[in-house]
Parts: structure tokens; C-alpha cells; sequence
């Protein structure tokens, strides 16, 4: 763990050098991806069996096998114990709400021109959702990414996830049972990627493939990018709490620690004005790793990531997160809406001392698949505006076009476009060739 | 051009070839770029003149002469002829309301468990804004490009735009001083994306990049993605012309030639139902493009990329059209609201007899940056929504932590993040070990 504190003469080269840091490498799988995507391309089905095979230790008997039966998803569903049930519903019932009521009203507006102007929004028609398979499988990504797409209106959902040895994770599964997943093949990697980008025999195309997944999964989704959208790539994850000198450290401690136990290139960033609380804040780390199954990916990412920035008050802390735009920003002081305007950047805040982000991660109802990296600056967590897009449309008649027509005739003309002029000034008489 | 039709019992095979025809073969530049980039993160400004020298045919004296004066910027403006000028400033008005009208507001709702959710929005603090030069130096591109973010409030909007044998466009900078461009540099090609991406000593660094440009252009805005974000890399143009027997034949004629006269890879589809208007527009066509300044390429385009559907009804002509997906539909037909209404995928529509598309390139309101290559089913045209973004935000108190929080404890200790869990039920008093 680094210590800065904004007082050190250092400090700007220290916190430039913490804003560079890269924590992740990404491993060169190009050239494995592109055979992967051309063979599942070329044979289908045949192919999706040959690859889960080779690499998720079972063999299915048939390309139907790839599929999950409802049978299978209603059986999951009903092994789940019953506080677990109940645990998964009021995640997807709070999660359903919140992306509700992010759906945007369609626009439309006449001028004083005489044109009509509108912006009509449409979900996309059938979205893939990529789930990693063993120790990532997270019932609570497949709610935060399947539910934004019901939520928008789109009427396919298919759900890719590797089943290594065979094993169906019945979680995941009760939790695309719940967020209204219409399908499900037991296929991972760049194979799952490739198939629902193209299709096979047994599997339609998707328009949009969202979702979570490791190198192979990355980069397919970058290579099958324009035949059908993807979401942005995530990085590994990070939290700036700011806390003053009225928080319980234990808290802010395990706030820190709940991102690094994600895995070793988590980063937790505590900010504080209060020198008492830093040092409270480190030493309870260490007390509370001592007791975590988690330890020691969590341990790792502290010691490598973890920073504590000792600031003089809470508009520096305000002005270093901009430059940071975390992922997560918990704001645990007296006035964190005061603060919250001060921030420009951030993925998601949790305001007040009793909003540890973890209640975020689960049940809150806003997203949590959130920008990485510092993209916060220009990106934005998942919602329905991921599985909606746009038609703007305009409505002019005769009277209307003299209006505006002029304008643009001349304005084509200096471009050099001829037949953009000429398709305007027939429409009013004006049919002497240019 | 093509001629189907559904009553062919082999249109399907045709339609499908019609769908998948790439129009678009794309040179690979990764290494040329990569290059570039390294050389401008390395020597920066110095890097800027050296290429600008090697490909624009012009050496600036110093890196201060990369940058266009206000002065120049002034001089240009006032050189435009005064119609030129009223046409700007009417196109600019026109599409600074329109995408004033999108803005979305934020969101704040508190729950029956006691938690507040919110959604705000905010813009993002510096664009850069790339222009092609040379014969693609569009002033009505400057405008789309730049008056969303300024309708979105960004403060900082940089320009880049070549100029071949140090020629400055004229329209291009009075376009841009009407669109709240804050800087323009003379830099073109990859250099430039990279020095809007990673700064130099004179330009400070962007955080998103958006406009169209070169292979070069198109590889070095991939190339940045993750450090800036970009927008979508456009495809060749495209237009869907859906026009009953009611329709003049020379005005669609010119539709689809205004599309086709951008470039050789445009396309242009006429579906109508009825025979006569097929064979009327296709003769047209042909004696329109006796006229035309770009007949030579208007005319390629046709022969290589245009097709005339003849389609039993509209409804047909609809499920056709969201097959296609395409950047731009016209419907010339007594009731085109309605047809819209079938309408799932298109960029932009185009209602009526009288509203040319020509007139959305230029002065009706909505962007003409719009999705190409089918990728309407899932993406949509330029707007404010690309230079904002979201930031989600929970506040809870100890009440509304005990509501939710058990459940969350629940999800967290069966996906296995027991800090996540345990950062929860510490605040609610369980604080015996896990």
C-alpha cells in the first residue's frame, strides 16, 4: 500500500504515477481467437462440441446437448435454498425497478419551420449474454446484465456459460430463470462468442453480445465487433472511498478490502483528510485480512494497488477523484450530496456511512458493470440504454422544404453535391439543370 | 443495379447475397499506425510537424504553427459569402435545438426499504473532433460532429483538420466557429488522433474522439480505444427508398443518387410495389446521371451496389427494410407514420413525399453521423448521449441497510466474497467472525 498525503512536495509525481499505473497485462490470444471464431464459422455445431471438449473436460454427445433444458433450469431453480431465493428475487425486483425507470420518452417536436423532428426509441431484437464459468460465475452479473435488456424491451436473450467437467451452476441458472434469459447453451469461451455473433444451425444470431470473461472472451468480442455490437471491455476493478474522522475504521476497512478481494489487480483507494483515520483505517486491514477467506488475492491487491491519500480537505479529495474517475466512489461523510456535485467522474457513488458499495454489488438497484481504468471520464455503467437504439425521423411538406430546402441546396453545392441539391430543388420547381 | 422480387421464387437466395455483400474492403495499417502513435507519445510536437511536413505537403516553421489563430479562424468566416453564411448559421440553429431537445434529466427515487437511487448525467470535460481534409472537408460533418457536444455541455472541444498544401478550408472554420469548437489544429492522419489521445506539449489530451476519417484515421481511433474513448468507425453509406406509384420518379431517382454520389461503396435500394415506378425510376436514373458533377462515381455506385426490390404490399416492404437495417429510409407513401410504425431498424427516417434525405444531411435538426452496414439493429446515430454520461449513485441509512442489506450478505457468501459480505453485516451489529 502506497501512502500519499498532498501536503509531500512529491505528492503530484506520486498520484501521476498511481494514475498511470497499468494493473493488468492482456495476453496476445489474436491469433488463436481468429482461427477459433473462422472454424465455428465453418462447421457450426460440430465445431462448438469439438471445442467444448478440448477445453471444458466434457464431451457432449450432440450438438443439442449444448443447450440447457428448462428442465434442467427448473430443477436448478428449485434446489436453491430457500434464503438464497428469496435473496436472488429482491436483487432482481430492486435491479427490475431502478433500470424501469431509466427508460427514456420518445421525442417529437414541430417547428416554427413547419418540419416535424422526432427521436423514436427501439430495443434491439435479440441480445447474447457471455457468463464466465468456475470460480467467476456470479448469479448477480447475470441479473445486472440480463435484466437492463428485459427491462429495454428486447425479446431475445440468449446465455452463454461454460460448464467445465459438466457441472451446471444451478445459482446461475435460478438467476437467468429470473432475469428472463430465453435460452441457454452451455458453451464458453471464444467459441460461445463466435457462435452467437454468426449463429450455427442451432443457435440464431444475436444483435449485441454484453457480458463479462477472461482474454479469449475479450478479444473475441473485439473481433466480432460491427457484425454485431458489444459492451466495453472491462478492466480490473477499483474503489476510492473518501471518509473523514467520523467513520468507524473497520468499516472503511472492509469497504477497501471487499474491492481487492476481487482478484490481485484490484486497486482501493482511501482518501481522507484525517491523518488519526488513515492510520486507523491501515492498521484495521490488516486486522480484518487476517480473518478473510479471501485473503490472499486481497492482501496482494492491497499491498500492490492500494493507496491511502492524505488530503488537506474534502474539495482536494473532490479534485484528485476527478482526476482518478473510480469505478466505485463511496463518499462516507457528513454532507456526501454536497460532495457528489463536487465530483465530475465516477461509475457509481454510495453516499453516507451506511452504504458500503458491497449493497451496491447485489441489491441496491443500480448497475454493476461500471467503467474501469479511468473511463468513467467518457463511459458509463450498464442500463437500458445498452439494448436500446435510436431512430430520429423528419416530416417536412412542400411548405416546409421552401423553408429550410435553400439552405441546404446551398450548402450541398459548396460540398460539391450535386444530386443532394438537385434532389431538393426539383421538389420546389427549381428544375433548370445546376 | 439489381432487380428482385418477392414473387421470384429464388428472391431469398438474392436478398440474402444483397445482405451480405461486404461493399468495403478495408487496407490493414495496424503496424503504419502504431508507429505514428509511438512516435507522437514519444517526440510530440516534434513528431506533429515532422509528419505533417511528410504527408501534407506543408512544413510549419514550429509546432506553434500547427494550431489556427483566432485570427484565421475570423478571416475565413468573414470570406464565406453571405448566403454560404446564412445557410450555416440556419443549419447550425436548426441542429443545435434538435439535439438541445434530446437532453435527458436525471433521476432520484426513494424506495419502500428507505434507500434514495439516482442517475445524473454529466458531460464529458474535452472532445476532439477529427475532420477529413482534402475533397471529404465537409462544414455540415463539423456541425454534427460538434454541436451535440456543445449541447451537451462539454467545455473543451478540439479540432483537427489537415491542410493539404497548407490550405486552410475556409468553410470548415466558420463551420466550426459556429459549432463552439474551442481549438483547431492543422494536423491530419493517425498523428493527429494520437495527439488528441495522448497530448502533446501543446494539446492537451481529449477524453473522447469522434469523426470520420481514413483507413489511417479509422485504425488510429482503435488503436486509442480504452485510453479515450471514440465513436463507432462509420461504413459506406447507405439508403433504403420505400416510394408507392403515387411518387414522381425523378424525385426518387435523385434520392438514390444523392446517396450514391458520396462514394463508389454507397448503396442505394429502391422497394416498391409497384412495377411501373421501378421501371420509370430506373430510366430516370439513368438520364439524371447524364447531369450529375459526380456522375462517375453516383453511376459506379448504382451499377455495382444499387437494386430496385418490387415487393407485393408495404408490409413487405417493411420486413424487408429490417432486414436491411439501413442508415437512411425514405417513405414516400400516402401514410408513412404508419409504416414507420412497422419500422424496427433504420438510422434515420425520412417521412413523406417532400423530405428528401439530402435535407437531414444538411438543415433539418437530427445528426447525419448515423449507424451504416446494418449495425442499426443495434447502434444509433450521433447525439448528446455520446458526449454525456452516467453515473449512478445509492444512499441508505442504517435503517435501509437492514432492509436489504441480509440479502446481499446472502448473494456475497455464495458467490464467496466474504469481505463484500462481511463490509454489510458489520454495520448492522453482526459482527461475529464469518
Amino acid at each position: 500500500m502506497k501512502r500519499l498525503s498532498t501536503a509531500d512536495p512529491t505528492f503530484e509525481s506520486h498520484f501521476t504515477a498511481l494514475l498511470d499505473e497499468a494493473r493488468e497485462t492482456t495476453a496476445r490470444v489474436d491469433a488463436a481467437v481468429a482461427a477459433i471464431i473462422a472454424e465455428v464459422r465453418e462447421r457450426g455445431d460440430a465445431a462448438l462440441v469439438d471445442f467444448t471438449a478440448r477445453f471444458d473436460r466434457w464431451t457432449p454427445v450432440d450438438a443439442a446437448a449444448l443447450r440447457v433444458t428448462q428442465a434442467e433450469i427448473d430443477a436448478a431453480d428449485a434446489s436453491i435454498r430457500p434464503e438464497l431465493r428469496d435473496a436472488l428475487n429482491l436483487a432482481a425486483d430492486r435491479i427490475e425497478a431502478f433500470h424501469r425507470a431509466q427508460l427514456p420518452t420518445d421525442l417529437e417536436m414541430k417547428d416554427a419551420a413547419g418540419l416535424t423532428l422526432g427521436m423514436r426509441w427501439g430495443a434491439i431484437d435479440a441480445v447474447g449474454l457471455y457468463v464466465p464459468g468456475g470460480k467467476a460465475a456470479y448469479p448477480s452479473s447475470v441479473l445486472m446484465n440480463a435484466i437492463p435488456a428485459r427491462a429495454a424491451g428486447v425479446p431475445r436473450i440468449a446465455m452463454c456459460v461454460p460448464t467445465p467437467d459438466g457441472v451446471l451452476n444451478p445459482l446461475v441458472l435460478a438467476a437467468a430463470k429470473r432475469a428472463g434469459v430465453t435460452e441457454v447453451f452451455r458453451i464458453g469461451g471464444a467459441q460461445a462468442v463466435a457462435a452467437m455473433a454468426w449463429g450455427t444451425a442451432q443457435i440464431i444470431p444475436v444483435d449485441r453480445i454484453v457480458g463479462p470473461g477472461n482474454a479469449y472472451v475479450a478479444e473475441a468480442k473485439r473481433q466480432v465487433f460491427g457484425r454485431v455490437g458489444i459492451d466495453s471491455i472491462a478492466g480490473p476493478s477499483e474503489v476510492v472511498v473518501i471518509a473523514d474522522g467520523a467513520c468507524d475504521p473497520r468499516h472503511v476497512a472492509l469497504d477497501l478490502l471487499a474491492q481487492a478481494e476481487h482478484d490481485e489487480s484490484a486497486q482501493s483507494i482511501l482518501i481522507t483528510p484525517d491523518a488519526a483515520l488513515a492510520d486507523a483505517v491501515a492498521a484495521a486491514v490488516e486486522a480484518e485480512l487476517r480473518h478473510l477467506p479471501r485473503a490472499a488475492i486481497a492482501g496482494e491487491s492491497w499491498r500492490r494497488h492500494g493507496a491511502v491519500i492524505l488530503v488537506k480537505g474534502l474539495e482536494e479529495a473532490a479534485a484528485l477523484t476527478n482526476r482518478l474517475a473510480p469505478e466505485h466512489l463511496q463518499l462516507m461523510v457528513d454532507d456526501p450530496r454536497a460532495l457528489l456535485a463536487q465530483v465530475r467522474h465516477a461509475g457509481a457513488a454510495f453516499l453516507g456511512r451506511y452504504t458500503p458499495e458491497a449493497v451496491g454489488d447485489y441489491v441496491a438497484g443500480p448497475n454493476h458493470v461500471l467503467p474501469t481504468g479511468r473511463t468513467a471520464r467518457f463511459a458509463s455503467g450498464l442500463s437500458v440504454f445498452d439494448f436500446l437504439k435510436r431512430t430520429t425521423w423528419v416530416e417536412a411538406d412542400k411548405a416546409a422544404l421552401e423553408a429550410v430546402g435553400p439552405a441546404a441546396v446551398a450548402l450541398a453545392d459548396a460540398e460539391g453535391l450535386g444530386a443532394h441539391g438537385r434532389s431538393i430543388a426539383i421538389r420546389l420547381g427549381q428544375t433548370g439543370r445546376p
